[in-house]
């Protein structure tokens, strides 16, 4: 009985991630109680990320202009790159303000299971950077899961013939967290990377 | 370092009801790595809602025809007026597939602290639909908190002296719950309403 139009918005949204058919409907609803401008709004920004936003031919950040912001800026170290498995990722990284270097975007992570191999992400494009332009450094910062480690693996392997310096974020305990809740796998890892006080 | 277009949408996502930044920012990546055409639905799907729904005259219910659907169902028992705060909690109590009445929708409910008084809702709307046409129960389904609880007993005043059943949803544990986890006040209005087995 619910309204075409608003069963459609439903369903729509249920699309997303994330988005069951309680919040779908809760959203559509709270959609249809603000001002038109503002749905107007919501509606343009989807449809010009579509239009406006592509990969950074370098890095394959998602970006507006080539390339992006990010490898373009000047104080930034072009000789350290950051490996992450998605562009999301990196405002992960940005927002610690610790990181000067730029990145590298792999699209994915290796997963048999998902038939995902080295043919699928962008491990050539990595390897083609650091050999071309005198890179020191290139940190790993793939998932802390399986698939994310066995990339990792896989990218220290083709790295090895290379003169770069490879390394992985440390594991350990999350700060802000109760040593009670860490699990054996967590807590392991931070005895083994135990460090002197 | 975010690229203007998606920062703005991810900026716009996190205008919505319980969308914080990082789901804001999840739903924005996943938005761009969808196919245009799943963009362009959403998109559509949002503004159709805003030009096609508007409020059925009877009932106040969200609706793209006038009066709504429910309305003009003569499978339904227009005699049996259900109460709710907001057009969308009507699609909880159809999903029971219990209820073959009509509704009517507050828009809201008095709240001192909100400053919502019985002008700002639509129970004068309600008062009429029982005076004029024969409505012989009204079903308070407000929600079970301190503002459902006093629009309950308002709307319970204002049908005193008219010839209808006024009656309000039943207060208990919810089924499938633990009795462990059964706060208080639900436990004691479970007491209250304890029927013979």
């Amino acid at each position: 009985m619910t309204a075409p139009p608003l069963a459609n918005l439903i369903n729509e949204l249920t699309k997303l991630p994330g988005i069951g058919g309680k919040s779908a409907a809760r959203l559509a609803y709270f959609i249809l109680k603000r001002p038109s401008a503002e749905a107007e709004a919501l509606a343009t920004a989807i449809l010009e990320v579509k239009t406006k936003i592509f990969r950074c031919s370098t890095c394959n950040n998602m970006t507006d202009i080539d390339p992006c912001a990010i490898c373009i800026d000047p104080r930034r170290d072009p000789t350290l790159i950051c490996v992450v498995e998605e562009a999301f990722n990196i405002p992960t990284i940005e927002q610690t303000r610790d990181f000067k270097g730029v990145y590298h975007v792999l699209l994915g992570a290796l997963s048999p299971l998902k038939g995902i191999g080295p043919q699928d992400i962008d491990v050539a494009g990595l390897i083609k950077r650091v050999q071309n332009s005198g890179v020191r450094e290139v940190i790993v910062a793939t998932n802390p899961n399986v698939e994310g480690e066995a990339t990792a693996s896989y990218i220290a392997q083709q790295l090895r013939g290379i003169a770069v310096k490879t390394t992985r974020l440390a594991f350990g305990l999350p700060v802000g967290g109760d040593l009670e809740y860490a699990d054996q796998v967590t807590m392991a890892k931070a005895l083994e990377g135990r460090r002197e006080i």
